[in-house]
């Protein structure tokens, strides 16, 4: 049994979803390692957040946003949250939403990933900054 | 430690929400073997999806269906990614708010779920075909 | 590798999100055991969740209540579900938007989570009772 555990700190990135495979994969590289195993990604935020979605149009991920942003406006009239501007109380509902870890397979080496599935990183705030995950993964050597 | 991974390929549905729990216990029947451990269960797909919820009645998944319907309205005029049909986009966006895989706890050689949760497929595409699912289990024999 | 598993009853709490990240952790004290490893907190209901988000504000739960009960009304028109009260169906659509489980970084000791980063019991029904939970963890000993 091997456990790897790594720290990785995003470029800030504006506001949308942004596709991050290629990221994580790079910051694990010793995955390649693994017969079988598991890949926990995990971010220290709660005004951002992760999910599993099309990886091939950029049409798809402007339309998350356009639901998104529909779905829970900024500076709905019930919130009482306001201090921190009118994108941070959306940005936490959204990031409950969408959700604060992924959990993904590992198989034969690789993230055991559908042909169409990426990683993307769910900013919801304007000016949301570096972004920090934990990539922690365990699993059998080969 | 003992590990399993399984690939499962589920037979098409109609656009809904299914519940699959017998399928999922019956492709791992090696989970009896473990005294303590973890079950994952993840789809491979941007346009389908997995969750939990209740098992008995199914009202519950019809009414699932009409609430995610009404929220994320298939060929909504704000989207852009139209290419591949009117319930493409809206199943993207619904997939994501209800997540590509469950990570279940084993206790006693059983999936340790409560007496009312089942695993639900949601599938929400009108034709989305055969969907595959990767099922991996690590935990300590009895 | 070493395993933990416990189940923990929650005392009833009225309709709305709450912090339980303290009473999470009181009850697997072992964890500051773990050089690596992994929690995952389950809840075995259908009209109550789990999910993280931001541990200071007061102001931040009460919005996340607004939110929800506007998107998912209870007692909806088109609901079919109808025979357990007007705050069932929308709890398990709610649930499902939120999720049934944590699964959270283990590092030094402690959960690896952010500053801002707390644990929110969701519950959704008016009178819910008290919630049981499955936490498991496993890692690597110092």
């Amino acid at each position: 049994m091997t456990w790897l555990q790594r720290e990785l700190r995003l470029e800030p990135r504006p506001r949308g979803f942004h596709l991050i495979t290629d990221e994580i994969e790079r910051a694990v590289p010793e995955l390649e390692r693994f017969e079988v195993g598991m890949a926990h990604v995990f971010i220290r935020h709660t005004s951002a957040s992760l999910t599993l979605n099309e990886n091939a149009s950029p049409d798809v991920r402007r339309d998350f946003a356009a639901w998104f942003d529909r779905a829970v406006p900024d500076g709905a009239p019930y919130f009482s949250h306001t201090l921190e501007g009118a994108d941070d109380m959306s940005a936490h509902i959204k990031s409950s939403l969408t959700g604060s870890s992924l959990v993904l397979p590992v198989a034969d080496g690789r993230l055991a990933l559908g042909t169409w599935q990426g990683i993307y990183l769910c900013e919801y705030r304007d000016h949301g900054g570096s972004r920090r995950l934990v990539v922690t993964a365990w699993g059998e050597p080969r």
